[in-house]
């Protein structure tokens, strides 16, 4: 098993909220945390945008990547929204085990 | 020696600063980057639960990984805290060695 | 071609943002997420210092890491900035490209 923190961003709160909430019901994440407000800077169509948005961490096992991104990109509002995860080098063994017993109906099938 | 950034959730940021200032008292990390708000979103006895908590994200070397869980363990409300490191893959190297420098009394003992 | 995630800490957001939006203009980052608070918590001269300051999540390709720090340490008043970056393990493939294309004139010099 190797274990994940998966990144996304969200236009706001409710939004991510909702996501975040379909992705437990689903198994397919452990817990996620909502960074209330990132002030964010990005090219879109030739030009610097600049908009508040909201950031989430979810912790994962890295089997379920794909269908997280499913789940997220059939409910998310963006067109390419921002779903990237990096690997889990080091961690607290009963947090690690806890995250694969929250999403082990999901990681086995 | 390789750097980690040890991503971390608290239940409020009294703990996380009082945690905090024990892992820098004991050269168990560079420094702390407590972030002072997140909605947490988890499966906790088959409910789906939505607290308030406090992240923090501590950089030092992954040779500490072990005596800085053992420290957290000692000083944390929960039952299973969220302790976890990813590698950093590239870095400002003065910053880097400024990691090694504050930690260098624990990590080569 | 290898995303990476680079983590950033600066005084106040007004230097965030400014340093942000050189990097966005140099096509050396594609987007940049601004944390407006982070309390942090740090050794500097044999003390534990504790200041407000503001944290980055800039996503770009792992070869514009060289060129991304040099622009931020020609632009940030720290002595030893806090620029480090960890590998995208996984992350939606739409996404990636956008990263791709929106750095694309300065990763292929």
């Amino acid at each position: 098993m190797e274990q994940i923190l998966v990144y996304m961003t969200f236009p706001e709160e409710k939004t991510a909220t909702r996501i975040g909430r379909a992705l437990l019901e689903q198994r397919l994440v452990a817990c996620v945390n909502i960074l209330p407000r990132v002030e964010s800077m990005y090219w879109w169509e030739d030009e610097i945008q600049h908009e508040t948005e909201v950031a989430a961490l979810a912790k994962t096992d890295s089997a379920l990547f794909e269908p997280l991104k499913a789940c997220v990109l059939g409910l998310h509002p963006y067109e390419v929204p921002c779903i990237v995860a990096v690997a889990l080098d080091q961690g607290h063994t009963p947090f690690l085990q806890w995250i694969d017993e929250q999403t082990r109906d999901r990681s086995q099938k």
